[in-house]
């Protein structure tokens, strides 16, 4: 098992190249296997072997998306400033990278265009959801935000930020939406920290 | 036509009152254009005269449940307030007023459970848009919020409050959520107005 993985990884990694790049120019809707099976290079068995269908292969790529707009995000993070600060310069982070994905930006997009591919956004919210409470309960701890209920709060902060990737990714650049979010950040401050 | 209106109108919402009871008690995915037209003791041919199908009479179901709430949201606003104060009454207004709908809450929680229903829900959010975006604009002019773009800021305020409903809908009760929203509103104030 161990031995075979490298050469596992490699068909895999091959298929998702070919289907990010089918993606992309031709887009996800007017994809089909027996294209990104071409593209690859590979069998239509071989295809099947590591994926479902296009669905399956269209949410890999999206979440290898998703992961690296994440790593942006965590190196943004500085551990000795407050709060709203860490929340201003993750999420601009995470937002700002959206232009580095460059042309695959176009496949994240349609996970708010495809009603079937809802699924993975469903899941990256559960996961936003989850860090941004653990991250709120610690903050309030400290008395740097306004003590409250995290969940919904997290909640909140987690829609805001997908509906501010989505309109990011929609106009192009994130310089606008960047400045709405962090407005909408300060109110988070305990009003002494102001 | 305008003779025949108050008999189209009387089946129509005959149909529709039917189809809401059958959302309910049953489910959106569990009901069927014939469930609907027994329970309605209208003809099929009825049915698709004022419906192009189960889809169709659903989102009639759910525009009026949303005018509904849109109707509460207005009553709240008080024009002798500002903008923040303003926003926090009509945003609450509305969060609040998903109790009064009673158990047909639970069509509105299809929109975000079904992804064939989801257009209802980018027309809301478009209708949303337009709203806030305008009393934003007003907002600047009188210098009460901070001074930017108004179209990300009205997108991101709308997808807050989008997903403040689908939240409150789920928890089955908006007090949280109201607080939680209202927070980062405060965002939204001047400094000097603080």
């Amino acid at each position: 098992m161990t031995r075979r993985q490298p050469k596992i990884r490699k068909t895999r990694d091959q298929i998702l190249r070919a289907a990010t790049e089918m993606f992309i120019t031709r887009g996800y809707a007017w994809t089909s296997v027996d294209d990104i099976v071409e593209a690859a290079g590979c069998t239509r068995g071989a295809f099947y072997y590591y994926f479902e269908d296009k669905e399956d292969a269209v949410r890999m790529v999206q979440r290898r998306l998703w992961r690296r707009l994440a790593k942006h995000a965590e190196a943004a993070f500085e551990p000795t400033l407050g709060t709203v600060p860490n929340l201003k310069r993750t999420l601009g982070a995470h937002l700002s990278a959206l232009d580095e994905l460059g042309p695959s930006r176009r496949i994240l997009r349609e996970m708010w265009v495809d009603p079937s591919l809802e699924s993975i956004g469903s899941e990256e919210f559960d996961r936003g959801v989850g860090v941004i409470e653990e991250f709120l309960a610690h903050s309030m701890r400290r008395g740097e935000i306004v003590a409250m209920d995290t969940r919904p709060l997290a909640v909140l902060l987690t829609g805001l930020f997908e509906v501010a990737t989505a309109y990011a990714l929609q106009m192009g650049d994130a310089s606008t939406t960047i400045e709405a979010v962090n407005v909408l950040l300060d109110g988070l401050a305990v009003p002494a920290a102001l």
